[in-house]
């Protein structure tokens, strides 16, 4: 049973303090799939232009992707430019043009329509809405939006809401969307309205995983050398759905595991410009960086002495 | 054997939006003992005025603080005033009033001159040499800044550096000391000036320990009612050096647990105004934070199923 996922299929030109990279892949379907591949099959809804170099998606194909339920559109392919600064924390958007993703409307092909995980990537929650209704019987429907549409798509988006089990959106969106500072009463609020799960992703600074009774929080992996964030919440989407979908079923444990499995393809995204690093990953690198994060953060707890209070 | 520990001893006026606090006790020497008396004695060194009332540190002397190094001087203390924000990330200092603190000279009474563990708080680079000038043979020091003294006190500071075995900061003075935007490198850049271990304190994000070959990351712990973050940072420095006084070792094992009864003191001191909650803590209390600790980051790592790449 494969995962359906949907979001843009894009190129980007990034420029980073690093180095540049001129329309090369990107998009959250993308992003995406290149990381939840590595463990589990994928089912990817967009659309591209004829502008779009597609036959540099055929890696996603050969590792069990199926790119049928991408639509060829007559126009340009949606393309983004950024500009990171020094700290690589903060980017300024140089160019965002649309193109045939203005008017995308997913068809969710047939043998796409029994999909059990789906993952709703970052586009208008109107379309959420309309891919949800052609699925039969979601189980696991895990969602992304952003500020844009917390703004602009507020009603939509809180419907939504009563149709998906995981919200994942970063710590500056869940505070918008809930109108609260505190990370806690945000994904509580965020919670009455739906998602049993909330993960709060925070870049640099790790993700957290809001349950009902519990919670699991993952550092960001330090890297020495951040070449290119683009991509890296998706990607850590793409390695937690994949992985739940791997495992069949959620569960503490395994909703701890995907979190760190995220976690890995998020920081691995960021080695290298578009999905470069994504594509040459191995079984062993994945397993050797978990192995790094179960380093990172295991401590003995026994109590060395009695404290003094 | 206690930890000597030279810093302010303070009153501050905190506006939170939960509330206002008049004239509490405050400082980095008193956050600091309230946390580490928890685990160790401690010997604190500071100065105060005719105001300061010096009956409310009893609480510290019963769990073990020696407090005959705290010089009582004519004139005021040291007072600090601040308000924080809804989002309590940010505040702003109202007003700062040096007081006698402005021609503090640390003496060191004879009996706490054989210390082993040292924490110098954040005050005058010149001051924290001249402590170390009275200490016979400490074995670990451990050290606060600040950007004040980053900016103007460069050089006796990168001469400190090399007297000194724990460099603890937050993120932004790391990245201002060594002039380095990425974490790890210039955590590394500190470490080839002296300390062998760098401690980046990030707030609500949890802090990074940085060893020779090393690192491990304490998440923040979520706290749904962060009622003051005053002090928070000198709580964690006495929960992390009191453990480590207890255990009487730096081992990769002491280090991490440290790290981990630093957070959680960080934590308690964010529930309520001034040393309040350090106050009235029990063992009980240290050591359910620590298991709570443990569960917000563990998971099991065994391979599901082989990756598909």
């Amino acid at each position: 049973m494969s995962i359906l996922c949907v979001g843009s299929v894009a190129l980007d030109s990034v420029e980073t303090p690093f180095g540049k990279a001129e329309r090369v892949l990107g998009g959250s379907a993308v992003y995406f799939s290149a990381a939840a591949t590595v463990f589990h099959p994928v089912q990817v809804v967009g659309v591209v232009g004829d502008d779009y170099p597609i036959d540099d998606l055929d890696f996603l194909a050969e590792r069990g992707a199926d790119l049928s339920g991408i639509e060829r559109a007559t126009g340009n392919s949606f393309f983004w430019a950024g500009r990171y600064h020094f700290d690589l924390n903060t980017r300024d958007t140089l160019d965002t043009q649309l193109g045939v993703f203005a008017d995308f409307e997913p068809k969710i092909p047939p043998s796409f329509r029994d999909a059990r995980f789906v993952f709703l990537g970052n586009i208008d929650p109107k379309l959420q809405h309309d891919v949800l209704d052609q699925v039969v019987a979601p189980e696991v429907v895990a969602c992304d939006t952003m500020n844009f549409w917390i703004e602009g798509s507020r009603e939509p988006l809180l419907d939504l809401l009563s149709r998906v089990r995981i919200l994942m959106v970063n710590d500056e969106e869940v505070r918008q969307l809930a109108d609260e500072p505190n990370l806690m009463k945000a994904a509580r609020w965020v919670q009455d309205r739906g998602p049993e799960i909330v993960i709060v992703k925070k870049g640099e600074h790790g993700a957290i995983l809001f349950a009902d009774d519990w919670i699991f929080y993952v550092p960001g992996y330090p890297l020495e050398d951040v070449f290119d964030p683009t991509g890296a919440g998706d990607s850590f989407a793409g390695g937690f759905m994949g992985h739940l979908a791997r495992a069949g079923e959620l569960t503490p444990a395994s909703l701890r595991q995907a979190m760190v499995y995220g976690s890995a393809l998020g920081s691995f995204a960021c080695e290298r410009f578009s999905v470069e690093r994504l594509k040459d990953l191995t079984g062993r690198d994945v397993r050797d960086r978990v192995e790094e994060f179960r380093r990172l953060t295991a401590f003995e707890s026994h109590a060395m002495a009695e404290e003094h209070v």
